[in-house]
This record gives structure tokens, sequence and C-alpha cells, in this order.
């Protein structure tokens, strides 16, 4: 069976041409997943070879625009960008998918309300801001499934980041992935607390998406990795109705590095890990030991994500200096 | 059904009461395992999950010797250690196995050849020694394969140590474990190298035995390990058959950082790298991509051994200075 190509899938679900926009606004925001997304099943729709799930970071995100242009142009935090440039090519590509026939260059202005400083992948962020300029630009009436699904499309965790909150992004069957698309837990958990530690800014030299396709192909521990990802994701909704802070830490922690564990059996090895990563995991672990409730997760990078809860905020800070105010957020505030 | 004693092993494998002995002594070499042994399907008999493959390293050991004396005491490097430490314990228990109803106190010495400096732990050697010593000292007439399982009572890959040049480690079926023993390759590789790179002195947590148990019992990677180890070990088998240090390299670094892989997926994770270990994988991988073929192996602690050949020993040694002469052996000279 051929694979299905994006634009089919948007032809399916939308047969009516797009109407031209006047402008267009929106916000998403960024996502760190508790139990990963690794390995797609089908790279052309970015359909994962798991479900996952993750909580959003509030306020830090994408802020988006769109507007009627004499010519395409994408602008990134003030600047315009080459339109050669990877970013920009992925940007109108995808605005390609829904614009179809329709004449008019637009204008996309994307701010990224994540600091520098903070480590954090802007993808997921930015592909679910732009799907939902697009939707209001376009009037394309999408549910919110569609948007999510769609998103996935740019950026498989761009399906995660419409949501607040705890978000759940299911594996789905269907060969036009239209199953595949992400939902929020109605649950809540005030004083859920995710510090940001910077350790790097070394750019990585293998994508997500290129590390993904390695493992994939060459780790054969990476076999067991789709059952223990569907463990660990009801472990971790059996937390959170609970609000058992322990077991989450735990489960997202050991999630975190079992992903980690399938790159760095993977050949060429994959290991995003820099001697400071190492160092800090060290000394998170040197705090739990103490006492504090602190857990570990990480990205594709070298760079570590913290949960705790508000009242180990100080302990925290005490041993993390440089884990600054403004990266640690409770969603739920 | 219960599981055998070691004690129940040696007293079928050797009905006649041991002859009080005179002296003896013997040499064992240490051992790198390029397959690693990693996890026990019987921890009473250390019977592994899957085969190893290791290449024993020349002169770098134990040598053992035993004697009779007023009440029994263990030495080693010339210190006599306390009748209640943990070695001094582990030597006399298993001397009692086969010493059994016979009155005579020992004294053991071992000295290892090892230098402090090269990180390497001395059980797989100091227990090889001491079961040809005391297949000596009490005339025990045991065949190889004997003396090789036995051993493997007092430590795993104690097993592989009692041979020179790349040693096989079958895994065995039997449930008395006398099927699971070591024998060499007819295979020679002059101009094979091996650097012990020491960077850490500070002492490990958590033992191999307790860490295989902990993967074991809660990493669900390690599900696919036992398969993975079992093509590794044929893939190094061909790659030694035919000279193929590409193969064999790719094969033995993968294969030590899938174990890696499997540990820092347990809980609570179990990582042996230190900072500085990631700081030198990435001067072998630089190094590496420079074109010298160089590839590394890690046991359970947080030092290298790198693998090279002879032709390139002046490339590695001027990026790795502290990688002392001493410390490479080409175990075929």
């Amino acid at each position: 069976m051929l694979s299905i190509t994006k634009g089919q899938v948007i032809q399916t679900a939308l047969p009516q041409p797009p109407k031209p926009g006047l402008s267009a606004e929106a916000f998403a925001p960024s996502n760190i997943a508790l139990c990963k997304y690794w390995g797609k099943r089908n790279a052309e729709l970015n359909l994962p070879v798991n479900a996952s799930l993750s909580i959003s970071l509030g306020d830090l995100g994408s802020r988006t625009q769109i507007q009627p242009a004499d010519e395409d142009q994408v602008w990134l935090n003030g600047e315009r960008l080459a339109p050669e440039s990877s970013f920009s090519r992925k940007v109108i590509s995808f605005i390609d998918l829904f614009r179809r026939g329709l004449q008019q260059p637009v204008r996309v202005d994307t701010q990224n309300t994540i600091p520098t400083s903070a480590g954090l992948a802007s993808s997921a962020s930015g592909f679910a801001a732009l799907m939902l300029v697009l939707n209001n630009f376009y009037q394309l009436n999408l549910s919110t499934q569609q948007l999510s699904a769609f998103a996935r499309m740019g950026s498989g965790s761009a399906s995660r980041s419409l949501f607040n909150g705890f978000v759940e992004w299911h594996k789905g069957h269907r060969d036009d992935g239209m199953d595949s698309f992400a939902e929020p837990l109605s649950q809540t958990w005030p004083g859920f607390c995710i510090g940001l530690l910077k350790l790097c800014t070394t750019e990585k030299k293998v994508d997500s998406r290129a590390g993904m396709q390695r493992t994939l192909e060459s780790a054969p521990l990476y076999q067991a990795w789709p059952t223990q990802a569907a463990q660990d994701l009801q472990t971790l909704k059996q937390a959170i109705c609970r609000r058992d802070f322990t077991r989450l830490g735990e489960t997202a922690e050991q999630n975190a590095l079992s992903m980690h564990a399938t790159m760095i059996a993977s050949w060429p090895p994959l290991l995003y890990w820099q001697p400071e990563s190492v160092a800090a995991m060290q000394r998170v672990w040197a705090l739990r030991a103490q006492g504090t409730e602190i857990y570990l997760t990480m990205d594709a990078g070298p760079n570590l994500k913290l949960l705790f809860q508000e009242a180990d905020r100080g302990a925290v800070m005490s041993v993390f200096p440089e884990l600054q105010a403004v990266d640690i957020v409770a969603p739920f505030d």
C-alpha cells in the first residue's frame, strides 16, 4: 500500500478551497513530555510508535501572526529569515498544505516567549500556534481534534501544544493518522513545578527526527520501548489522578532515561549528554537522596528539566541557583 | 524445583574427599569482555542469562599461592586481610567448597599484577588463579571445563580468566551449570591492542552483582538484551575469524553501550559514568571521526577500555597521553 501524503489527508478533510484571509494571531504553549514520543511509524505524517503524555508550560511558548503580503515572508523574533533557510521552508510548505491553489502570499511573524536560556525546542509550540492562525486566517473551522492531528504533521509534539495542563497524544491506528491527535486531561495539579536547567549551548548534531530514525534502525533494545512507553503512560495517568508525585516523578524519570538508553544503544552511538549533564543528574540524585522529592526528565539534548513541588522550591533553588525563577512554571496557578 | 547449591555441584563432581596439600602457585590473566556478561539466570551458581566473549590481558592478572598454615589467612598484595573482610570471607568460603571435611587451615597469598592505575576489577583473575591453585593443592585433577565451571561459581567472569587470547563463555542450559564454562577460541590476532583509561578512583556504590539484579528486576529494556547479546557474540566470532577490526570494534562498542543502556533504564537509575567518562567517550568518537580506528568498551564502572590496532598506537597515545604504555597489551605478542 502506498503511504498517504499530508496533502491527501488535508484534501480529504477539507474538500472546499480555503477562503482568502485578513489577519490572525494565536499563542500556543511549549510542552515537556513526561512519557516521551520516540519513534515514528510513519515519517510522512509524523505518526508515532507510542502514545505520549506532556505538561504544557503556561505562557512560555510561541505567539504567531499571519497577514497577507506581497511575497511570502517568515519572521522569527523580529528578524526576517532567508527564504531558503530550513525553518522558513518548513513554515511555508506547511502553509501551502492549507493555502493550496489560493494565490495569496503571506507574512508570518513568530515570537517565542521561551527565554533562549531555557534550552527548549520551539518547534512544538511554533507549529501549534501556526496551525491555530491558519485555522482562523483561512476560516477552516477545524475541530480541536483536527487542529491537533494537522499540527502533528508539522511537528509531532506540536499535537500536544494546542492545550494547557496535562495532555495525552493518542497513538492512533488509522493509515491517514486522523485518530492520532492529542487531548487535554481533565485533572489539574496546583503546586506542580517544572524547572528548566540549561547546561550547554552547543547545537545538537543530530536532530530528533534523524535520532529517532537511527534508534529504530540500529538499536536492538528499542524493541522493548513501545511496551514500556504504553505502561508508563498508564502509570502516569493514574499518578495524575491520585496526585501521587512520587509515582509520577519516578515514572517520568525512568521513561526519559529509557528513551536516552535506546539512543545510547544505537549505532553510531547517539549520546545527547554532555559531561555537565551527568554532573547535573548526579546533583539531582544527591538532592533526592537527602529527602527532597525532585525528578529529572530530558529530551533529545543535553539539558535537564526538573520536576518538583512548590513546597520544595526553596530546597531546589538552593542546589540549582542557575535555575532562573522565570524558568519555573506551575501550569495550573 | 529447589535450586542446586554450589556445594552439591562440587560434591557430585568430586565424590572423593580432597587430599591434604603441600603448596601450590598459579597465575590467571585479567580479561575484558567484548560481548558483556550482564544478568544471572541463577544467582547461587552465577549462571548467566547470555553467553559472552572476552580477551585476556596477558601478564596482567593475579598470581596466587596456597600453603598449609596454623589458621586461615588471606593476604592481598603483601598485606594480611582481616578475617571478617568481604574479600577474605569470599576466598575462604570458596576454599571451603573444595576443602570440605578436611581439617587443614591454609594461607592464601594473592599478588595482582594489574597496576592499580588501570582501574580493572580483579575478581575474575583472582578466582581463576585461586581455582588453579586449589586444583593443584588438593590434587583434584579437574578438566579445564570443570576448572572453568567451578571458577565461575566464585565470580562469573572468572570462568573466562583461565585462558589466554579470545575466550568464549558458553551460557549452558543444565540446572547444575556444568555446561556453563569458558573455552579459548583458536584464532590469534597479532597487533590487537587494548588501552586502559583510568578516569576516576571513586569506589562504585553498586557492585556488578547488585547492578545486574537491579537491571533484571526493573529495566523493561533489558528484555531485548539476551537476543542482542547472542547476535553480538556471533558477529564478534565472525569478525575474529576474518580479522575484521571495524566489525569487531563496532560490535564491541555497541554491546558495551547497550549494557550500560539497560542500567540507565533501571530504577533507581544505575549510571556508572562520571562526567569524565562522557568527555573521554567524546574524545574517542572525535578521534574516530578523524579516521583512526578506535573503539571503546566499558564495564560496570566509569573507566574506558580502548580497542585499536598496533599501527594506530601513536595516534591513540597522542590523544590519550594518560594511557600509560604499561596499560596497553597485545595479548598475542
